[in-house]
Parts: structure tokens; sequence; C-alpha cells
């Protein structure tokens, strides 16, 4: 049988992040370590702008820590980029030594975990996890370009312009520790509609979060916050009723990093924000400063990622999903 | 300073491979586990094909193992598709807890390392690494589709059609050792053209040899075989050149596993070999049960890889590159 639960023995010793302007508007705004007033940061085209972001989140989070490049061992890092070009191109210049990642939106848990094991073990002893993504960069690769003005469905979500970056050291280098993590499994329910991620991730999540309550032996009340990464309203509303049949009930101690992001009512965003900034900014720029300060303990997180590419959907095929787990513990 | 060499203690337990036509009549050819006369693998696309090579190399490997899914605790897996489509369909029904990995033709030595890493520490038994890649979805993703029939240049390389598992246990559970691994640094000297990738990726691989070689002390003569994932001929002999002037004249102990793959005099594919799955694919037909019959004791093996996009090229940005290194030993 297969091992699930890993053991983890690590903490954060700084976070940075950098958003953009409609997400610098929502409910978490003020939070954010850095913004930008045209999404351009600067640059000439979106995917440069998002490797900016990259650029910008993990210098702050090396400030913040007093840190330079040389004394970081490794990145983990990934995007939602075709070749996974906006981390490539970011971190060009640190000289860090790189693991490329590719999780789809699940990929700041799959950093945030390969960082802390390498921590736990003292393969390294800091190590970055970072990721982005950016609402127009993604938009023209995966939909149509914004340009073009496509509707959208009221399950669609609206993809995050940002990027978190996470600095992990061993279990005495922060105030909140890593405690756990377990990797998903790719699963496919057979949803081929590329505006309803939720609905496509949520079994995937269900997955994850099933195997994990099962072997560590507790259940939805044993935790602060239960959080996932950008199911959204949808995503999120189909877990719980998931969830629900298998015997876990989902309190008001879950919520969605899609469902923080964005005021549903007034920024037209519907189901709620998506991508690989969205879980990243959301749990460095808000969860884990609430750990930080004592109003939140211990928190289950379950990042999400659908993993499939616009070819595979042009040609039939459906939406394999995965959800990675990452348990935190503030003292 | 941070941390270069990570000392490693694990092993091959086995290996799988699937090669398409062209592969089956290179000089490797009856080497590989199965091949495909048409390279479809009895798929109506391209991209479906790669997956399947994905999925035939991963169960090859367990039965050589006689081992089944449920042994086995993690995949790292990746190819060169948009979103690393290959591996996510390819691996799909497998079940296993499944980490994404991104590094270009670099992804096998990403994942040797990675799977090496937690069999070495004991946070995995049993782990497989996967790659792919497959001329005919890689051609129309990255440069025209074969059908154009577009003109290649001499210093254009031939995307292999192939995929390698590496099932890894530890250092107790096979003849062929992982002893040390060192990931590569994004470097990127400048080089934009899509046609030559040895020559953009060549900087990358000089600059993880020469910090291996620093702070191993040794030299190249220290290993019976000297190997680089895809470079090719032309960025193998730009890689002698720069070595030499650094200090390391490479012997007839270095060669390159896009060398190894074709027969250029009548095979047409001019620079050689490159992909994903070219340095799987030697590595598991060729370099490994070599080790293990003992004809080869030491191999220092730098996968290559070039981290553009074909975006990022069409905006005018030189192509990153990266080399992963891992060292293999037999008794």
């Amino acid at each position: 049988m297969s091992k699930g639960i890993i053991k983890l023995n690590a903490s954060f010793i700084s976070t940075g992040n950098a958003v953009g302007k409609k997400e610098f508007e929502g409910p978490l705004g003020e939070r954010f370590d850095i913004h930008d007033t045209d999404d351009r940061f600067g640059k000439n085209t979106w995917e440069k702008a998002e490797s900016e972001m990259q650029r910008l989140a993990l210098n702050i989070a090396l400030k913040k820590a007093n840190l330079a490049f040389e004394d970081i061992d490794a990145i983990f890092a990934g995007d939602l980029l075709n070749q996974c070009a906006g981390s490539s191109y970011g971190l060009l210049g640190c000289m860090i030594p790189y693991f490329g990642i590719y999780g789809a939106c699940s990929t700041a848990g799959e950093g945030i975990m390969l960082a802390s094991i390498m921590a736990t073990h003292k393969i390294f002893d800091r190590v970055v996890a970072v990721t982005s993504s950016h609402n127009c960069s993604a938009e023209r690769q995966f939909r149509t370009p914004i340009e073009y003005g496509g509707q959208r469905t009221p399950t669609s979500q609206w993809t995050v312009t940002g990027s978190g970056a996470f600095l992990i050291g061993d279990s005495d280098a922060g105030k909140v520790k890593i405690k756990a993590g377990m990797p998903g499994r790719v699963i496919d329910k057979g949803v081929n509609d590329a505006n309803n991620m939720g609905a496509a991730m949520a079994p995937a999540i269900c997955d994850t979060f099933l195997r994990y309550f099962k072997e560590s032996g507790t259940d939805p009340n044993d935790y602060d916050l239960i959080i996932t990464g950008d199911l959204g309203y949808e995503g999120a509303s189909i877990l719980r009723d998931i969830m629900k049949i298998e015997g876990h009930t989902f309190g008001d101690n879950y919520t969605d990093c899609g469902i923080l992001m964005f005021d549903q009512a007034t920024q037209d965003t519907h189901a709620g924000g998506s991508g690989c900034g969205c879980s990243a900014t959301v749990l460095s720029a808000y969860v884990l400063p609430e750990m930080e300060k004592g109003n939140i303990k211990r928190t289950l997180f379950v990042a999400s990622g659908a993993m499939m590419s616009p070819d595979s959907i042009k040609q039939g095929e459906s939406i394999p999903a995965i959800g990675h787990l990452v348990l935190f513990e503030a003292e």
C-alpha cells in the first residue's frame, strides 16, 4: 500500500506577493504587499508582466527576511503559461538552483509541499516556492484574448493577476509551521466544460480530503480553517455536497481562496477567483498573516488544479484535476 | 552560500520505455522495450499517442519489477506539451500520488533527482519518474505541423518520439545506484534561434558542470561516461569548446543522448535527437543496462532543457536554459 500523509517539520520564514488592479480593489486589497495600477508592471506584454510579478514577489519575500539570492538553496516555481515561461523568465536573473513544477492552479500547494520536504530533511536550508497567474495572459492562452470581449458563463471564474512567493526553512525558522503534506492523485470524472473548472476539480479535492481524514483520524471540525485553492463558489458548493455524502460535513470553517479574493456582488467575477496566483496571494497576504497573529491555529489547505490544456479540450477530452494538501499550524 | 551537490543514496529498481518508428530504426533500435510502427500507438491524435507512450513506459517498468500501481508511493512526471498534458492524461488511470514537473528536455534529470531525494530520505519507498516527447506533437506545438513540410536548418534537432519511466527505490533496491544530484540554474546567454537549441543550452550545462567539478573536486577523467541529455552535435561541440576554455577537457568519455539516438548519415536528423523522451529512452535502454552489465561504472548525466515557449520567442525574448546533473554508479 502506498504512503499517503508526509510528515513535515518546516516553517515559513517570510512571504511576498504582488497583485493587479482588480485584486487590489477586492476585499483583501490593503493586505497585499504591492500592486500595479494597470496590470502591466511596466512591461510591454502580459506574459512579461506576469514574469515581473514573480520577480517582485520573490524579492519582497527575501527583503522581509533580510536575505539575498545567494542565501537561497533552491526554488520550486511554476505557472499556467505554456512551458511555464512565466517562471523561467521571471526568475532568470537570480541564479538560484531551479526546479520547474506544474500542477496547474495547484502549483502553490505542490511547491510549498516540495519545499517543505526539502527543509524538513535538511536537503536545503532555505528554499522558495513561487507561482503566478495573470488574467490577460491566461485568458488569451486558455480561452480568448480579453480584447475579443467573449461572454462569460455564470460558472466561469476570474483568473487572478498575482504572484506569491514562500520562503521556507526548518521548523525553528518561522512562526507558522508546515506539519504535513499529501500529494493529490489525477482524477477525471468526465467534466469537459472549460468554463466550469470548479466542477472539474471538486472530485479530485474530495479524493485528497477523504484519504487525509481517513489516514489522520481527524474530521473537518478539528481545523480552525479548511481552505481550498480556487474551487470558487460553484466548486466549493459541489465539494460541500460530495463531502457530506461521504460523511464529512464542512461547517463555517470551510472557504476557498477564489471566494475570498473578489467581492462577487460588485466585481463581476462570477464564480470567483482562480489561477496559480489565487491561492498563492490569498495564503501569503491573508491566511498566513492571520496565523502569525494567532487568529487561526490550524489550517488545512488543499490546492486545486485542472490539468487539461486548451488542445486537449478541443480534442474532446474531459478535464483531469488534482488536489495537493498541506497542513499549517501556528503556536 | 547556497548548497550545491545533493548526496543521494537511491537506486533504479527497473525502467521501461516506448519509442516510435524512427527511433527503432536508429542505432539503439533493438534495445528499446517496445516501439510502434506508425507512431500513433493506436490513438487518433499525436497528443494522445504521446500520453499512451507514458502509460506503456510506466506499465513496462512496473511489470519488470513485478509491482502494481498500488505499490508505488508517488510519480514525478512531465513533458513538453502545453500544460504538461501528455503526463496528466497518460497517467490518469493509475491513481498514484502525482507531482507534475517541468524542466523542458531536462525533465528526466529533474524527475530522477527528485524521486531519488524522496527514496534517499525514505519519504517514499518506491517512486517513479516519467517523461515523454513525440515528434509530431512537439513540431506542431513549437514550430510548424509536420504536414507543412517546413525546411529544417542544419542546427535543428529531431524531437524524439519516446517515453521513459524510471522506478526508483533505496540504495539496496537495484544494481545501479544514484549517488548525487545537482539542480541547474536558469541561464540565458542571448541565443534566440529556436532552431538551435544546442547553442542555447550549452552555457547552462557548462554552468552545472563547472559548479559540480569544483565542489566535488573531480574532473572529467574521473568518470567512465559523461553524457548530456539532448545538446546534439552542435550543442555538444559548443560544450566541449567552452568546457576546455574553463579548464576541463572532455575526452572520448563524453557523448550526448541526442547523438546516440539517430544515425546522422542516414536518418536525416541534422544535429541529432532532442526532447523530453530523448534522454529518458537512451538512459533507460542503453546507459543503465550497460551499467547493470558492468560495462560502465560511473556515469555523470546532465539533462539539458531549453525553457522558452513559442510565444516568448515570438515576443523577441531569447532562450533560457537549464542543466540538471545526476551521478550514477554501478558496483
